[in-house]
Parts: structure tokens; C-alpha cells; sequence
């Protein structure tokens, strides 16, 4: 296909399910699961993007932890260490969701690199992507930790050019994250934004080329 | 005092309620106000934030705009062009927090200069701050539009520096947004943090050096 040469995937929220993590919570935190998970996610958000804009990067496993530190004294929940450890731990046990492997045998099947671009350290992602057996699909797993700056700074899209030896414009980038799919379009990626619950775009001055609801429609736009 | 030499002010939800908009907001979409006016602010600084590491500032005024757009969007709720200018309107005609008029006056009684430090534009801060008779207790009414980045960048917080000609730790920098004062505290500001509704500090690596509920407690910290 004639769109792209590469394709690079988002890992949290685009393949993996960062909601599983819910029903962790959901386990220390009865009914309140939920609400939680949203919180912490959303935190984890801003602290990646907070402690870029004060140049203090951090893993994003530290961020992860700060974000539920945050969560649970807001929510009024109490949170021992080991609760602490136990939560984040989840972070490393995240489902994909349940259309995304066969839809990257599909994808692979068109004879393109497939590649990961994540905010998750190089540990995180790997053990995220090997505890769902995805590995062999994937020709590089790329972290932030080697730029020092979380997404959408443009230091992360560029670390996919550079690694596949591609212009931005040759490269499919697929994200869940509308937020991030603004990012690498205006760093001038091709975007497909996978809208698996009918949200509008953020308001970031920019639009996706292609938006699905599922993975697995992605194979067919492709003519794969 | 021998603290700082001079006072740097936060402007939106420091001494201006940002909340006086849902009681606009309610009344184009009655019982909607306040789910209304929250998404719309957060949206409003995730695309501060968003912006500035895209590397694509816009005017806080369009920041503000587009969150609009995306909430009511979001929230499934119209919004017609002449609704959304008078509802961005009403972030120009916000009120003080009842408390800071009276202690404004105070603190200028130190003779220690005043002066604001936003992400609004200078336009925007002058209609604010001009709306609530307070111009007279300011030195300096700074904007983050000469240094094209949003807080918490560390350029913003150099600005205050430079224009008062004072190292970072003779000044006093006084926020309600956690994630402003931990930027500012990172930066180098002696840190008040205004923390009007109980609520826990962002973990972002930084504590404010000192906490207060409202804005009329600090005359007696600085000895005022």
C-alpha cells in the first residue's frame, strides 16, 4: 500500500486496555473502581506532560505511582505500600484489547514494519507487549526514556523517524489517544485515530486522516 | 519582610473565581453549569499544556475557545457562534474571590511590589484586573504572550525574574493551581500555595513552602 511505509502504534489506551486496571481497583476499592482508575489515568496524563513542560523528566512508572499516590489521598482512599506496589504492578499486566491480535497479524501480513512509540518505559512496554504474546509482530518497541520527554513533545515522534529511517510523512501513526494523535499530526505523521467511544477530536488545530472504531478495521483501509 | 522582595500573583483561580462562569454557563444550559464550567477549564489548561509541548502557542483566548467547543461537544450540549463568543466573554468579566481586595491593600502596605504573572494575554489580564478596580496595587501585569510558552514552563516564571530584576528566590510567587505553584517551586519561587477546597498537592516532586485557604492569611505570614 501506498499510504505509509511503516505504521507505529501508541501502546496505552490504543492496543492495551489501560482500564483493566479498574477492576484491580475495583478488588482494594469496592465500587469505586472506576472512578478511580479514570482519575489515575487522567493524572498520569498530566504529570507526563507537567514535569516535560519543568524539563524534570521521569519514568513514566514513577509517574504512574505518583498519579495514584494523588487518586487515592484525593478520593479519600486509604493506600498502603504494598497496595501501592500491588496497583502499579497492574500497569504491567494490561489486556489488549480483544480485536488488536489478530488485527496485528493482518497488519503484518501486508508486509509493513510494525513498530511501538510509547510513553512506558522500555521495561513497561516490553513486558506489556510480551505478556500478551505480541513481540513477534513488532519490528522495534520504542521508548520516551531515550529522549527524555513525554508525548506529545515532538522529540518522541522524531525518535520514530529516526529509528526507521523514514520521513514523518511516510509513516502511519495510529493512536486511541486523541490528544496524542493531534501531536503526531501536526509533527506531520499520517494519523489514524482509533475513537473507541464515540468522543469528539480535541480542539488542537489539527485532524486525523482516517479515524476507526476498532483495530480491526484498519486492515481493510489499508487494502490488506 | 525579609522573605522575598516582591510578590508574584497567579491570576485565573488565585485571586479570580474561574467558577463565577458556571453560573453563565447555567443559564444557556440550565443544571449543566457546573459539570459545564469544570470541563471547560480543564480542558482549557490541558490545552495550554498540550499546546506549549507541540510547540504551537496559541492566545490563552483560543485556548479557551476550543476547550469550549470540545466541552459543549462533549457534553452533547449546542452552542451557536454568538453563544460561544458570550460565553468566552465571561472569562473577561470574572470577580475577585471576596477576600482579595482587602488583601491586596494590605500587602501593598508592605510596600513589597504586587505583580501578576498569567496565561491570559495582556489584553485579557488588564480587562480582569481593571474590571475589579485592582490595577492600582500592581507594579506589572505579565502575560505569558512575550515568552510564547504556557506554565509551567520555566520560561514563564524567568519572566517575572527578568522584568523585576530579582533572582528567583527573592520572590514570593502565590498560586491556587497546585501544578502552577509546583512549577513555580521547581523554578526556584518561594511558593504559597492557596489551597481554597482542602484539596491534596500534586506529586510532582516539589511541597509549597507555605499553605494557606485563603489569600487574606498571608498579610500576617509576611509580618503585614
Amino acid at each position: 500500500m501506498n499510504l505509509a511505509k511503516a505504521i507505529v502504534f501508541d501502546l496505552y489506551g490504543t492496543l492495551f486496555d489501560v482500564h483493566t486496571v479498574a477492576r484491580r481497583c475495583d478488588g482494594y476499592y469496592p465500587g469505586r473502581g472506576l472512578d478511580m482508575s479514570v482519575m489515575w489515568r487522567q493524572k498520569q496524563l498530566e504529570y507526563t506532560w507537567l514535569r516535560t513542560l519543568m524539563g524534570q523528566y521521569i519514568p513514566f512508572e514513577d509517574a504512574t505511582r505518583d498519579a495514584l499516590v494523588y487518586t487515592c489521598e484525593r478520593l479519600g482512599l486509604p493506600l498502603s505500600e504494598a497496595d501501592r506496589a500491588t496497583l502499579c504492578e497492574a500497569y504491567l499486566e494490561l489486556a489488549p484489547y480483544p480485536e488488536v491480535p489478530a488485527a496485528l497479524r493482518r497488519l503484518q501480513a501486508t508486509g509493513l514494519p510494525l513498530a511501538i512509540l510509547s510513553n512506558g518505559s522500555a521495561f513497561s512496554i516490553g513486558r506489556v507487549v510480551d505478556g500478551a504474546g505480541l513481540r513477534p509482530h513488532f519490528s522495534h518497541l520504542l521508548s520516551v526514556e531515550s529522549v527524555g520527554v513525554f508525548k506529545p513533545h515532538g522529540e518522541v515522534y522524531e525518535l520514530a523517524c529516526r529509528t526507521l529511517a523514514l520521513p514523518a510523512r511516510q509513516i502511519l501513526f495510529v493512536s486511541s489517544n486523541a490528544w496524542d494523535a493531534a501531536g503526531a499530526a501536526h509533527f506531520g505523521f499520517k494519523v489514524c485515530w482509533v475513537n473507541r467511544n464515540d468522543s469528539p477530536f480535541d480542539e488542537l488545530g489539527t485532524r486525523p486522516l482516517m479515524m476507526i472504531k476498532q483495530l480491526d478495521e484498519l486492515p481493510a483501509l489499508l487494502g490488506g
